[in-house]
């Protein structure tokens, strides 16, 4: 820690607990750290030298990522990595808030043919698809329709006489729109498509479909295909569109599993399809919540708190050095919460992944008795998180003044691949509407004296009328108001008098309410199992930082009907700000132990060693703009101006 | 409207009251609509057809925007357009959410020279200036200093030999670093230093320094400076460092109006600098809101609304059309108290330009007196009304689903572009606390008795400790509530017992709620003021939403201390909702009445004829991304992946 900037160095040496053991408990234990710690040498020794994403045009970012993806495929089989965590740690740093062109592929592709294709049709195509002989896309949304499935339009009609579908695009709308992958680099596609057979619609069903030659990577007859065009982020993926023109392919290419096109064109349908779908999306739902943390609010937080340690400010005293700017209060109250957020939605995300596996070998058993439970709470919390995690990292860039603003920052890049989460993998709003429709039938249920369990088992309890919070500020009081808050909003939102429409913002908010509630106690029970002392405190206090700044945000919601009095609501306010300077100490600490590289962070204001400004001018001075000196366009559009004579020559 | 979507052209047939008044009424009355109008056509004329910045790099943006900066001041010579209105409607058009790399030598430059500068410096420069033979910036910030000016490091020393001052960057953190234009294109800036002379120094003081050769356009010897590198948005500026080494310019040059440094380096000070100095800041604060309601909150709402009149999704009945997103209520919670924020902000735009300019008129008559009333409500409003349009602008985006995140949307660059103004001419958080500490300052008068007036009138006044809301919500109720939150933050943040630091998240909160207050007061005034009954009630409807549901987001400030009963709360929830159906019917009709055109907001999503998905194919076919067909990357990426046989030959 030579150079080490000395005031990184000195909030280093003055922490309270151990970096290392709460590192351990964030990755599942001391084995973890030490096998990721491996895992990501490897990938630093092929990726950490690279050229500059902030300076690359959106084709160039296309190239590049084109040219890492074949470099990460090789790693993983050089050094044999084929668990999930392991492909994981090795393609965060391969792509740092970023995505490889084929992501989709192993994300979507793969699973889908593997859990809807045929025994024959997976021995057909998995092993190419396994060699990248095949790089297939999801193709799902159209340009008319996102998240609501049942409006798509695209047709696959069958014509017993060829014993073919013909994928047709009947309309500007049905245009399959934003598959990540499906602009230039798939030459596959599992495509979705309303199933016409007999002159009957069968509905939506997925087809195995071949868009480009062998050959040449044409797009075949009959097929128009591109990008969709530059977004706010994702420059390394090509998003793209696709057309169909009475495109045939052969009866055996609709994936069979779950139902069957015969050769006369019966359809013959199975009852297990539906579960199976809904499976795969609750799966990519419960990983996201893991995911915002890791690579949105726990780098953000690391950014934003190294950099005001080190960012010195203000109303200095004589002869004193000005304060870091960590030690402001409005600067703790800003970055703080935002650093409890970060703990409360990585445990939260840990929670799912362990629930899924779990609801994954009860489903592989027969039992599905909590997947309803847990689409819901998915929804929900992908919903809650995705958007907590946007106006977080926005609120850390914000913290970081005008240096934050600059791409030097990596908050740019960091923000724009998070907040489409908003969005992918089902809109906000709709999921938390999901999200409600199952609480306020649970509730319902509750009321009718049925027993529940799960995250819901709270509906069917008695609440305290009166917070128990004292000036203790236990977990559990923490955990109860939450909780209150929850029960009463569903009660609002089951109204029978209203119709689900007229009663929607409620609904989402009961949503809300439930999740937040479902994040606390998540986040209780995480620290109530911790065994080291100090690292218990310290995650104790970032839990109370979560809840009590929760509940001031939320007021009202508390206080209304009386559950926390006046004199509980200054207390609360008291302690909120009396646990800004407890974290103080420990901010830098707490950052540190996420365990970040700075090639994954990606930020001059968040590097380990502190060492800002000489390295943003370095970074400054090789921006493209600076070659040559003077420019073209000088002598093109300012020499006129500012030097008339010289330019009429 | 021919061309016009059927749903679009339906929601303007069903309003209840004419856009043009409406309008007319936004402009300042309908001889200032006409003269824009007129302006517009010659701007468009010029304009209208240009590359699609989308599609460009970061250079090509720059350069783009030099050449239209060429074409934009040929116009305004050739039209005669000299008034600011109308120089910046052609702007707006010339340089939609960008900015032009000289827009600093206007905005900063000038009139800095101008106030600064004695009756000799003023001839000499204003007149090469004015052709644009100098083109000029503001060099203030530092690498190490932004909004805390004392904090500069850049030296001026006067060296009596040679009857020079030799500028000198005595560190790295003492660089300037991000102004406009500096980077590649002035030739020229005005430079605030730290005056030395006499072995003393005198603070900050501005010289006039040439930086590049009006020959060549290298920089001059001594000087090193370059562009500081890609940014969250503002591409098509150059924003700039520089470093001196010991770079001397004539005495003559430092701008001397207010004070000098005779021939033996004797400094002879005036007493009329500072309060000079304080009224630019104050007039590029005032005027920052209105820009930021035309270019940021309107333009969101636009496109959102008009969205989702064409959108539509989900929940069909049978043989019914899907319904318009406009008809959900979440969609409605979404956007309608923004489009009440962005009449908000604009109605407070205008009257904070109307302030500056009697208060402008009193200092030059002598009278000061308003000066610090006017300085602490700008800075205050100037961060509130960016932190709102920020979040809003994102708010709106996020309403638009998958599309809202393509860059045909037109939110990525609005975004990018406004969200900076929560940084730039003063960072928020520092704003706030300096109209936190002129209202703790008048709230100490007052409670000694002193008699107040103006927009702090309240604090001596006698506060309601009940609300008086009813069902009816008179707007003079909602002033009061608001009235009564500013009243009790300002008596929190007073408390003298606790240090600035300890008290400040309160602080920033009381003028939040001081600035909430005086918005939510004009807004009351203007609708009040309105002479069309039917413009007034959509007016006051907007009026009454802003409030509202500024009340429910912060419910807690308002029922904590009973001044808003349960019952109260209850009825100012129901209000809400139900003023979102009666704002629906006119909704397309309140962002027309912004009478913005396509070119100037930039968005498929938010055309006016709605005409969004034919528009989008188009746009997404030309991306760039999409020539050629099959790319040089796929046969040296996938094509050994894909076709491995191929590949080898």
């Amino acid at each position: 820690m030579a150079n080490v900037n000395p005031d990184l160095r000195k909030e280093r040496e003055n922490g309270t607990f151990s970096v290392e053991k709460l590192t351990n408990l964030l990755d599942g234990g001391k084995h973890v750290t030490d096998r990721r710690r491996h895992v990501e040498r490897l990938a630093l020794n092929e990726f950490s030298k690279g050229e500059d994403y902030n300076f690359m045009s959106r084709k160039e970012r296309y190239i590049s990522a084109l040219h890492k993806t074949e470099r990460a495929l090789r790693c993983c089989k050089e050094y044999g990595l084929t668990k999930p965590d392991e492909v994981y740690w090795l393609w965060q740093l391969a792509f740092p808030h970023e995505a490889s062109p084929i992501q989709l592929h192993g994300d979507m592709f793969l699973p889908t043919l593997t859990r809807q294709g045929t025994e024959e049709q997976v021995n057909k195509y998995l092993p190419l698809a396994e060699k990248y002989q095949i790089i297939g896309t999801y193709a799902q949304t159209e340009m008319g329709h996102g998240t609501f499935i049942r409006g798509l339009e695209t047709t696959a009609t069958y014509d017993p006489q060829t014993e073919e579908f013909i994928l047709h695009s009947p309309t500007l709308t049905s245009l399959k729109w934003w598959p990540g992958g499906l602009g230039k680099t798939s030459n596959y596609a599992i495509v979705m498509a309303l199933l016409y057979t007999n002159g009957k619609n069968y509905g939506m069903h997925p087809f195995m479909v071949q868009l480009r030659s062998h050959e040449t990577h044409e797009p075949l007859p009959g097929i128009t295909i591109g990008d969709i065009g530059p977004k706010f982020g994702f420059d390394t993926i090509d998003n793209g569109f696709v057309q169909f023109d009475h495109f045939r392919i052969p009866r055996e290419d609709m994936l069979m599993k779950y139902s069957q096109v015969l050769k006369d064109g019966t359809y013959v349908k199975s009852t297990k399809l539906k579960k199976s779908s809904y499976g795969v999306m609750v799966l990519v739902r419960s990983m996201l919540i893991y995911y915002l943390a890791i690579q949105g609010l726990a780098p953000a937080c690391t950014i934003a708190i190294r950099y005001s340690a080190v960012r010195r400010q203000s109303e200095q005293t004589k002869s004193q050095l000005e304060p870091q700017i960590l030690d402001y209060q409005t600067q703790q109250y800003k970055l703080f919460p935002i650093l409890a957020s970060a703990y409360a939605v990585l445990f939260t995300g840990v929670k799912m992944k362990e629930i899924y596996y779990e609801v994954d070998n009860e489903i592989q058993q027969g039992h599905t008795e909590r997947l309803p439970e847990l689409h819901a709470l998915s929804s929900g919390l992908k919903a809650l998180t995705s958007s907590m995690a946007s106006w977080c990292i926005e609120r850390c860039r914000l913290a970081c003044g005008g240096h934050g603003y600059s791409a030097a920052s990596g908050f740019p890049k960091i923000y724009v691949a998070v907040t489409a989460a908003c969005t992918y993998e089902g809109e906000n709003t709709v999921m938390l509407l999901q999200c409600a429709r199952y609480l306020i039938k649970t509730y319902q249920g509750a009321s009718n004296g049925k027993k529940l369990s799960g995250s819901v088992s709270y509906l069917s309890d008695k609440v305290n009328s009166r917070s128990t919070i004292t000036s203790e500020f236990s977990l559990k009081s923490l955990v109860d108001a939450f909780k209150h808050r929850a029960f009463r909003f569903q009660a609002c939102g089951s109204d029978p008098e209203d119709s689900w429409n007229r009663n929607s913002v409620v609904l989402t908010k009961a949503a809300e309410a439930h999740c937040y509630y479902y994040m606390v106690s998540v986040f209780e029970s995480v620290v109530e199992a911790v065994e080291d002392d100090a690292v218990k405190r310290v995650v104790g206090q970032l839990c109370q930082l979560f809840a009590l700044f929760a509940i001031h945000e939320n007021a009202g919601d508390f206080v209304q009907d009386g559950f926390i009095s006046n004199d509980q609501m200054e207390l609360v306010k008291w302690k909120e700000l009396s646990l800004l300077s407890d974290i103080r100490r420990n901010a830098v600490l707490l950052v540190d132990a996420f365990d970040f590289h700075d090639e994954f962070i990606g930020s001059i204001l968040g590097r380990f060693d502190g060492n800002v400004y000489a390295n943003l001018f370095e970074w400054a001075k090789s921006s493209p703009l600076n070659k040559p000196e003077v420019q073209e366009s000088y002598i093109k559009y300012l020499q006129p101006l500012l030097n008339p004579n010289k330019s009429k020559l």
